[in-house]
């Protein structure tokens, strides 16, 4: 009987600070991007090539959310990019409270886009929102086609769904059109990015994106 | 400043649900499985070969859990396998009522295994027991060999870890010494089954583990 109230107070305390993150990052013109999948869906090695491809053209900055290790945070690091890693000790998604805690760690001056890449986890990080203009979701061809219907919460509020590991689908039964179908169905204006971060294919679609939301954010 | 006896109460009250159950499987000797991993790693074709394969040897039941849909209760019970499915309606892991409810869908006299599948999700059902002889977690080569370090407490709890898709293997780097070493290093008596549901790779080992895991319960 208890646990339906304080859920909710629990997601109003946590929608109350998104807002106030919202809110600097329209002053600061700073375009943030939540990054969420399963468990190795491919989240750093999509930031790696990003952060790598993109640093003459963009500012950019990272806030990495882990259970545990900053392996993560290291691996972007390593292309130039600011990077800061949140250990979450357990708990499966990231708050907007701990991502206003790590942005002190950051310069803000002069950033034009912010990543913040999720817990691995399909469920939980769909319902904190961490002040973010779009929500960026990846599925990767190994999981199967059915996972947009599945796991349907994350799929209708993402503005992007990136399809990454499509060199493997010539081993796998994905079907391409029944993912995107079903991805549709739950949000129509779903943009959807067939990638492999492993032989570049499909990047410079999801570089376009990146772009144009940027552009929209000035 | 509320969060945390709120969730402890919570895990309580799954605990004490969890240890009646623990109870009705000791009393009627069924050994019960909580099957867990992230989306996409195969739990379903995992029980859809291991139904199939073992039909004449054990009388086998499964509870599916899924946000949504009924698509893994009809492909399980398309085994010939009694069946149920538990939509959580958006809940991240299943708890004890839950499986308890279920209970009451299923014939459980002569019944020798029970498998659980729980949500997709390699984080919070490992928090919540319900009344399993052993959790058992599946994890797939392309998620990455560094998954037990990130996602520690799945594998430190769990007595076997099963390696899926062993047959993507060329196309992915994966090392399976360092998976298996990271799950070790977690918890030194995990047992590793590296399968593939595809082409029946390693089956058998899981098979055998099945055999005396049930023979142990009687």
């Amino acid at each position: 009987m208890v646990e339906v109230p304080v859920v909710r107070n629990i997601l109003e305390a946590n929608d109350k600070v998104a807002g106030e993150l919202a809110e600097l990052y329209a002053e600061k013109k700073i375009l943030c991007l939540n990054l969420m999948s399963s468990p190795g869906s491919g989240k750093t090695s999509l930031l790696e090539k990003t952060l790598a491809d993109l640093k003459d053209e963009f500012n950019m900055a990272v806030i990495e959310g882990d259970l545990q290790t900053d392996n993560d945070a290291k691996r972007v690091a390593a292309t130039g990019a600011q990077a800061v890693q949140i250990n979450t000790e357990g708990g499966c998604h990231l708050n907007s409270s701990q991502v206003k805690e790590a942005l002190n760690h950051l310069n803000l001056e002069n950033l034009d886009i912010l990543f913040v890449e999720n817990v691995g986890n399909l469920v939980c990080p769909a319902e904190f929102a961490v002040g973010e203009d779009h929500k960026v979701t990846m599925l990767t061809v190994t999981e199967g086609d059915d996972k947009p219907e599945k796991y349907p919460l994350m799929f209708h509020i993402s503005s992007v769904m990136i399809l990454n590991k499509v060199d493997l689908l010539p081993y796998v039964d994905f079907d391409l059109d029944k993912a995107r179908a079903h991805a549709s169905k739950l949000n129509k204006d779903i943009e959807v990015f067939p990638v492999s971060c492993r032989t570049r294919e499909g990047l410079d679609d999801w570089y376009e994106w990146l772009r144009k939301a940027r552009a929209a954010k000035k």
